[in-house]
């Protein structure tokens, strides 16, 4: 009693929604062909050797870049909410020693709302207010996170330093150089949002039905611990590491795997048809950062790896690529790559939240039906066990 | 400095992503014209009246109805699994006193994977083990949080109790009658599944970056939270009661809300057409529960209302508007509803987290940009506080 499916509603399958525009965006522009990336006008090459993190976050959630007084009043919130609450700060402390740093973030950060009156709520006033404290908070969940799982004391936020320098002191315990800060920085500008990646467009999915910002970003970091997605920085490194045993030419390294059908990491991009300007500039980052620590053998490999897959498989580099040898030189633990993305992002997944809630459609796609249809009941002591026979019989 | 944003790289945007086919699926079918869903080729009219909530999940994840033996191993397996790993007890009694339901839900069920030697893995036997033994916790989650923000004892699960029934038990404390049990079992088969609602697509979304199973069902809880989806059954529930208040027959109600504009919870969807087949048999469930309950009135003004909105707006039920009725008479808080619905939902959940890992693809959509493009870098000393002018000049 089976009859064929329908026709689907809708020709065309999509698979992974390439190409498909999903929505209207004032907050970035990618030209994935010509590799222009660009936060509200400003091309990510006007940023990379001038903005702060603080004042890109600024830019994208406003639109515009601060003047003095606004950037004044943004720092001052931005600082005044760096540590975490009493009930964030628990959860972690539970969690730290039993989770990985992506799923401590993502329960620590769905706990961020805690006691708050309007958690529920979901107005642009309310969303900026959560977006600022978040952001701040995001960057010491990560921090602690290592101190706990090791059981370093706590370093609390030193309101003196900059974001980007206040994370690596929290983290370390020691003050950056201002080298190493302004390096840390860039990377945390160049990464701070990419239009609808994967995980800001998760948090997008659940901002449209109108649910609250902390849900929204607790998807969005969820979803960036994909290896296809966040996770793909610490997989660059692994690969370093495994040249570096391996005792191969890059070039050679390539052939071999290439061979294999191997899948290398840090290479490639939905969007990108040619190289990803990001990669352009922590390049440089990892050049200078390996200067300055004296090892420049990961600037040097990641060099020659890009030059062979360049060579071998036509194939150039993702913003993954070199932010994993420049965070290795400055001596960050490998698995704590992805939550540093998410550190940076949180200033992206907040601005497309706010725009989401400013005008809001819920997205609910539909799929494709693959499968057979008008089957009829049948009592579970009537029916057949052909399955469980055939599963006996294979075994 | 400006130029105009370019044209976008697809013409055509279809905001909410409203008619375009996502991804191929063998699990759910809906006909939104006719007022069709099935399950696995079983139409819902077949199930409704049949099928158990526990038969029902074996079906969405096998694809077919278990037999006997795969019954009883099947349910076995959810029953072992009633109990809350410690961590995720622990993080659930931090949160239930300051947090909503929905938001402690979503932080319990993203600490559910704490200290899994699995929790970073993503294959489909991964995922089954680990969606058998959420699908049993949610439940248990929701029942503890229940308990644990009025001070009550903890009711532990009675593994002699089916799914429905140990729900029922924990929550209140007493073993449902049978039409209870049976109603709330239906209910549960009703909200089981429905292709990709915002929920599920968010946790394909969180999937499809090879993301683990519980980041996926996090990003779930997160989303069905919002009141344009999961978050539904509870306003509906509240305009019933609003009416009551009012005094005012539904009819009349209706006619004056709608002079206002407002939208009513519980009509229309944005995939039905017609009549939502689940609304027929919620209300006969709302029907026979305020029978039994010897409260009729929410089933008899949900009819009235129903009429109206039919009349005057010409819009149909949804399968949130029964459902309210339903629970209220069985005497569930109403900040539960929603939790319930997640109660059940994550047997669809899972069923796609499974069939999205079983052939990944990374689900990333663009947007079409409609800001400026070509600023030119200006140091913080030298921008224009024209903004800053302009909002003292309007104060």
């Amino acid at each position: 009693m089976m009859t064929a499916a329908p026709a689907p509603a809708k020709p065309t399958l999509t698979k992974g929604l390439e190409g498909i525009v999903a929505a209207q965006s004032s907050i970035c522009f990618i030209d994935g062909d010509k590799g222009v990336l660009s936060y509200r006008g400003y091309d990510i090459n006007e940023l990379a050797p001038h903005a702060t993190f603080e004042e890109t976050t600024f830019l994208l959630w406003e639109g515009h870049l601060p003047t003095k007084t606004e950037l004044e009043e943004f720092n001052g919130d931005l600082v005044a909410n760096r540590e975490l609450p009493p009930m964030a700060l628990k959860v972690l402390k539970d969690v730290a020693k039993s989770m990985g740093p992506m799923d401590a973030l993502r329960t620590t950060v769905s706990a961020l709302g805690a006691g708050r009156a309007d958690a529920d709520k979901y107005s642009v006033d309310v969303d900026r207010a959560k977006a600022i404290e978040t952001t701040a908070q995001l960057a010491t969940i990560v921090a602690y996170y290592h101190r706990i799982r090791f059981d370093k004391e706590l370093v609390h936020p030193d309101p003196k330093l900059s974001h980007a320098a206040n994370f690596l002191y929290m983290l370390t315990g020691k003050k950056p150089t201002p080298a190493a800060e302004r390096a840390f920085d860039v990377a945390l500008v160049l990464h701070a949002d990419h239009d609808l990646n994967a995980s800001t467009f998760s948090a997008r999915v659940t901002a449209a039905t109108l649910a609250d910002y902390h849900g929204a970003i607790t998807s969005a970091v969820g979803t960036l611990k994909g290896p296809l997605h966040g996770g793909a920085n610490i997989e660059v490194m692994k690969v370093l590491l495994e040249i570096e045993a391996s005792h191969e030419e890059p070039k050679e390294w390539v052939r071999h795997q290439l061979a294999k059908k191997r899948k290398i990491p840090g290479f490639g991009h939905r969007v990108y048809s040619t190289l990803d300007p990001r990669a352009i500039h922590l390049a440089k980052l990892s050049k200078s950062l390996g200067e300055q620590a004296k090892e420049t053998k990961w600037y040097e490999m990641s060099l020659k790896l890009q030059k062979a897959m360049k060579e071998q498989k036509d194939i150039d580099a993702n913003v993954d690529f070199f932010s994993a040898s420049s965070y290795y030189v400055m001596g960050i633990p490998l698995d704590l790559y992805t939550p540093i993305f998410a550190v940076s992002r949180v200033a992206g997944w907040s601005a497309h939240v706010l725009e989401q809630h400013g005008d809001n459609r819920l997205i609910r796609p539909l799929s494709e039906y693959t499968g057979e249809l008008g089957k009829k009941w049948v009592p579970v002591s009537k029916r057949s066990s052909s399955v469980v026979e055939a599963k006996a019989k294979a075994a």
